[in-house]
């Protein structure tokens, strides 16, 4: 757990609030904790393992609780029985929670100056900035890029981002417990901000003139990303120091977003190999 | 259309064989046709460009044949009128049809000869060797990222693969029309054939000595990934010119096999613009 600086530590003899419950009374629940619960094997397990992450309510199967018997025994909390059927009616047929969920609070949110201080630190990978990316899918893959080469953190708005929990969670495969997610209300006035502190701030942007390879990742980087299709928004390209492209063979194809990322956050790693 | 050459062109003049149908036969036919579905906007916008794919029905919603109503008018097919909830039932209520479903038949499969072929040609981008990669969102994502980075093809077994239809089709988004697909029976013997046919063989393996930016990459190069946790199984390994591994930061994090197959790609035509 090296991200999670900063964040408060949860008590140790923490009672959890609910006690074992017949699953019918579980699928009851399900407006109430709908947007609290995280679900998946590596997901959940990198929450019990996260000292930051406050956790409500365990349910699980007989298999799901075997393989997090570890993590669980560690958190002393009392496991609500359920088939994967309940929760298939709890949290959806077409969820993939692999026989486990959770019922947890969100992690306290990091200052703008906190990511800013972590992407000026030697070794630091870059910020990544999400201008409107909207699918929990892609936003959760890319954490967890941004977890893989030790990115500072995310940054994004509040407003059309998809919520910190569920199938993000799932999609970044334990990352959200590992990177700091900052919400602001204002992408540009953020991006400004960054630059006053002396971030690069590079821009993806497929119009961009200079290939992403060729830009400069010396000193603290952010790299802002749009969503597929519209690509970043008119205020947030004017933000950017700089726009690159990624350099690409066929016209007809186009990059999802979070290969982007993932090349690009690869892409900084290697340079930062290269000038240590 | 670059990547279709070989295919044959399907007859101009081509008849539906299925006229408008009411919805609920469309529904009763789920167990003929699921095997051969094709969905999402995308998807099926680029089979329909596609010659060489014969699509034998079109169901879709007034809004999305209005949105490929170009593509449907060059094909002069019927279209069988279908409410959302219509698909939902056809193809299973999780699925992200975006109101439109074709039934095709499988693309004629090229070679291993071709790709090695393909491989070859100046400029090509690698071959990708898939070893037991499983899920459908994956390989498709490699896919459109092979697309996008001008791969020579993807060579896979015909154990142990999806189905190149419905999820992985939606997920390639377009690609599976652009990338030819080899299946073979044996995995290791057809990596002896790319050697013998002077094809580099690159590994990617978590434990490998050599990071994959310090890869030799002139000449035909094919790219061995396996599956998630997985990795490659041993004769795979040990069929390699080498192993090489991605230069990560986080023992925490493990990277999305689809972003280390776009990583490498972008690595790959990076090294061909420094050569060239």
């Amino acid at each position: 757990m090296t991200a999670t600086s900063g964040r408060p530590r949860r008590p140790a003899h923490h009672t959890p609030r609910h006690d074992a419950k017949a699953p019918r009374a579980a699928a009851r629940d399900t407006r109430e904790t709908d947007d609290r619960m995280l679900f998946g094997i590596h997901a959940v397990a990198a929450a019990l393992d996260n000292p930051a992450r406050r956790v409500r309510r365990l349910l699980a199967t007989e298999n799901a609780e075997r393989r997090l018997a570890e993590q669980i025994a560690a958190r002393k909390l009392a496991v609500e029985r359920v088939r994967p059927k309940d929760l298939d009616r709890l949290l959806g047929a077409d969820t993939v929670h692999q026989g486990i969920a959770i019922e947890a609070d969100p992690l306290p949110e990091p200052e703008l100056a906190d990511l800013i201080a972590r992407a000026g630190a030697t070794e630091s990978g870059p910020l990544i900035v999400l201008d409107q990316v909207t699918d929990p899918h892609n936003v959760g893959a890319i954490l967890r890029s941004a977890a893989v080469f030790g990115a500072a953190g995310l940054l994004t708005t509040r407003r059309h981002s998809p919520p910190l929990n569920g199938t993000l969670a799932k999609s970044a495969s334990g990352a959200l417990e590992l990177v700091p997610v900052c919400l602001v209300q204002n992408l540009s006035r953020a991006i400004d901000e960054l630059k006053s502190a002396g971030v690069r701030v590079i821009g993806l942007d497929g119009e961009g003139e200079t290939l992403l390879e060729d830009a400069p990742f010396n000193g603290p980087v952010a790299l802002v990303l749009g969503a597929e299709g519209k690509g970043l928004r008119q205020l947030t390209r004017e933000s950017c120091h700089h726009l690159c492209r990624i350099g690409t063979s066929n016209l007809l194809a186009s990059l999802n977003v979070s290969n982007a990322a993932a090349i690009s956050l690869h892409l900084a790693a290697m340079r930062r190999r290269q000038t240590s």
